[in-house]
């Protein structure tokens, strides 16, 4: 079901693509790079043109000055009902290497590629073009219908890509001013370029480091092989013995909490298709090498991992030096899903390598953090509102999918705000995020505008 | 037993020590450092300055170019009967990082330290001061006694700190030339300052790069983690599982041609009174951690080893990134004894991996490379009187030793030339080889020359 004033808004969007591009590529042109602080001014250029621009459109906005980047917060009274709030992040990630871009990241244009046209630019994809697709949705509304079919507040920050430090204080101290009904955050993407998707599982993350010190310098294998402890053999054995020879990981309690997927969301993903061969062979691969038994949509979406992102001992240069290392040291992380505690399992790896730790050893565990999975609660009719208006958009059904990666916004919207997120965004996996040569696929910008225009209607009636 | 001749050698060398030390400052202030092309020149000063000394003391003396740095190659008829080679090397370590000398490494000095008077400098150990001991002795017999006792040649190479590249096939061309009855090495330690010895027995080595690959690029461990092989656990898999609960190498056939002591062996080294705590406390360590049931000095002199050397994968700076990498590697060596095949123990490894390796991983094996063990034949009579002569010089008799290093100028002199070689060296543990503030003890330089002048009288005898 759709509203009769839904079409018009739809052609507006159509009609006038080229002034919403206009704007994309303006806003673009802002070298927004939130990590480095040569850039500070340009984070505040872009914060300003986010405020005016919103202002342009009827919103009440300000920028609310932190201790980093500024927040931005707009808001717009609309037909009242629902009350969304949307979040998005106008800062950028750095452009290095930048010889391996084809064209300066901060002068976009629209590019015909094989695969079809492209919005070319550092952000086009993350997060400025998603974010833009839905103020564009709210202009178009405004400018056929001269408001809003809900209630929307807008949430930018510019501290996305350096690690978010002024968020949860701001969001602690301006609670009451940025809750609202239910939260849409538009940095996701489509489960394939025909299929929507609002994502409604997101894994937490413990990550550590672990650094085993043995003897107290560097020795010369020669003297001391055989004799002295070796910190690399340690903390091979150490972590060898995280998983056991079905790929399920060994410590203690690390399965408490962990859910089997439900029937229903068991059937909807077979029903995606999902080309698992596909996925693995891009990068090389032919097996699914987690946990027996699962699916491999389950192993990236719905079960909890245990991985080395790093291991470094002894001499690494080109070379060999026959040294007998005084340390040994990993990063290690865990993807959490269900209600998983990051802290117990935190505390299970301490055990863990306690356990195997061999005299005249000692350890050290580094930088340990955790947040646990987000899970949206579907039974909200937003969330079957929100799947029928992409399934009207696109040419298959919407689905709801899971994520292997963390989006710790959706979580501090959860504990800090009691609000449910949905993440609804129309990136591909080829937007080459953080890469040289980003870009945001020309459909995806225009479709996504349309999908917001649809959405925004159908949330008008739950 | 020892000659009439010897008593107005050894007051010769007391009284002239001045002069000896001022040729050893020159040939100190000489930069060659063998591994950086900017100081070629340098190293060609060397062999000029080893060259016009041997001749100044009536050796028919040659410098003989290579591909690399010059060999310098000396010879005195002497008074005929044994024949002795003795090899040295002329080119010495790099001395970054400079910051950390307390003085110019190639302007050296006489110092007063706590311990003791010693001559500081790159080279004053390893191996110039060394090397000179036998040619101040050669120098103090011919001053003395207007020539040697026995026939010596001498053989220097200028890249024994840079892998020696022309080391093999100049001995190869040479051979005829190089050959003698018995070798003399000084380039080895004391056991303690109190004990000269003569190192009998040379650890061998084997060494190779393990590098595991696993998905053709490095992924994001969000995205791809539970599908995607990780070869970092591969690699520690792998690793972990080189030695047994009980510190033993699992490698197949790893301990064939592996002796075990012999009762005199073990009755030599129990007397040495070597204090394996000190030893280990040394670097941090109290408990011995190789093989059980085995002491300290087996584990170092007469115990084949496996080290991991090196260690690397994914993301190892500051930070963290959650990244599932590509690749993993680690530097792996074996140090050998007995008749242990060191390409027999590559091929074992080799199989290692092969059965540990899962699906979609591939492996590569580089730079492997192994010598095998050292060990000389003591019953040699020039052994027993080398032996009998340094005890008459030190406060303690000289023991018969294992080094747990590989000194692989000794393995060439038994596989090239069928001669057995006599290590015998003056260096103490805190030498600071290859290191910052590298020094030679003065006593050891005195008693050094000394010891070199009763090992000459002893072999005229045998």
């Amino acid at each position: 079901m759709t509203s009769q004033s839904l079409a018009p808004v739809l052609d507006h969007v159509d009609a006038t693509l080229d002034t919403a591009l206009e704007r994309l590529m303006a806003l673009l042109r802002i070298a927004s790079i939130s990590t480095d602080p040569a850039y500070k001014h340009a984070c505040d250029q872009a914060a300003d043109w986010m405020v005016q621009d919103l202002r342009s459109l009827g919103f009440t906005a300000q920028k609310h000055p932190t201790t980093g980047h500024p927040m931005v917060v707009a808001k717009d009274q609309g037909a009242g009902g629902l009350h969304v709030l949307f979040y998005g992040h106008y800062d950028v990630q750095p452009v290095d290497p930048l010889n391996l871009w084809h064209r300066d990241p901060f002068d976009p244009a629209i590019e015909e590629t094989p695969a079809g046209t492209v919005i070319r630019g550092r952000g086009a994809a993350d997060d400025k073009g998603q974010l833009m697709t839905f103020v564009e949705a709210c202009r178009a509304w405004k400018a056929v219908h001269g408001s809003l079919p809900v209630r929307v507040s807008m949430f930018f920050e510019g501290e996305e890509e350096s690690g978010s430090p002024s968020l949860v204080p701001y969001m602690k101290d301006h609670a009451s001013d940025l809750k609202a009904d239910i939260a849409l955050i538009c940095d996701t993407g489509m489960f394939d370029p025909q299929t929507p998707a609002i994502t409604t599982a997101l894994r937490g993350l413990a990550k550590l480091e672990l650094e085993i010190t043995g003897p107290d310098k560097d020795l010369h294998s020669g003297m001391y092989g055989g004799a002295a402890i070796n910190p690399a053999h340690v903390l091979a054995r150490i972590l060898a013995d995280l998983h056991d020879d079905t790929g399920r990981v060994t410590l203690n309690g690390f399965y408490d909490g962990v859910p089997e997927l439900t029937n229903a969301q068991a059937e909807q993903w077979d029903a995606l298709g999902f080309d698992a061969a596909g996925f693995l062979g891009g990068v090389g691969l032919s097996v699914p090498a987690g946990e027996q038994n699962r699916s491999v949509l389950e192993m990236i979406w719905s079960r909890p991992t245990c991985e080395i992102n790093g291991m470094n001992s002894g001499y690494t240069g080109a070379g060999f030096k026959t040294v007998l290392p005084s340390k040994a040291s990993a990063k290690v992380s865990f993807r959490l899903v269900g209600t998983q505690d990051p802290d117990a399992i935190l505390r299970a790896f301490d055990a863990h390598v306690q356990a195997r730790l061999p005299a005249d050893c000692s350890y050290e565990i580094l930088d340990a953090e955790g947040a646990g999975a987000t899970t949206m609660p579907i039974d909200h009719p937003a969330f079957e509102a929100a799947r029928q208006a992409l399934s009207d958009e696109w040419p298959r059904p919407a689905a709801f999918i899971g994520c292997g990666g963390s989006i710790p916004i959706a979580g501090y919207f959860q504990t800090l705000l009691g609000m449910d997120s949905m993440l609804i965004g129309f990136g591909r996996d080829d937007d080459a995020l953080h890469s040289p040569n980003e870009k945001y696929d020309l459909e995806a910008f225009h479709k996504g505008i349309r999908s917001w225009v649809r959405i925004l209607d159908a949330l008008s009636r739950v």
